[in-house]
């Protein structure tokens, strides 16, 4: 299972309940599925797992797979992730990012 | 990109200077890459990146990605992960879970 590099986000709607919003988001996180670096992307809502440990208050996750860090670099700076930020940044009231790389493992 | 469901730890070491109490972390972690219903697996450490939406507090990374919430459920019961549970407690100060479900979407 050769996963290196996995880029995760959480999403907190600032108006959770509103459909519209929700659809612009899960519509604008989806353009990002075509930037070149990205090996694989989900995007899912809190399972109805419960437990202390589980943060399930979030709206949106979005995990975004590349081979390294130099691709993640990209992705960043890609036309289309501009533009969803600009085009949704007023949506979401907090987000939370958690960058892994594998190959900071000492025996990887 | 078919993902389904993402199970994502967080494990923050008691003690993270201990290089032997890391080690067995990561090789009870990589026992769990065994068990039937897991897809993919990644264990990855805080990458170099660096902006105030990113926590790269954590000591390492485990994502586990299955088929679905019962593939899930099933490998929360299984002797394995169990074993995992029982052998690496000790080890962490703190976990925080995020179980992320592609097929809770409306549209998806």
């Amino acid at each position: 299972m050769p996963t290196r590099f996995i880029h995760n986000v959480f999403f907190w709607l600032k108006n959770p309940t509103d459909a519209d919003e929700a659809q612009a988001l899960k519509a604008g996180i989806r353009t990002l599925f075509s930037i070149a670096t990205v090996r694989d992307a989900h995007l899912g809502k809190p399972a109805p797992t419960d437990r202390a440990v589980i943060d399930n208050t979030y709206s949106y996750h979005l995990m975004l797979m590349f081979d390294n860090l130099e691709d993640q670099t990209t992705y960043q700076g890609d036309p289309i992730h501009l533009k969803f930020v600009d085009d949704c940044a007023h949506l979401w009231e907090k987000v939370q990012v958690y960058d892994s790389d594998a190959s900071l493992l000492s025996n990887a």
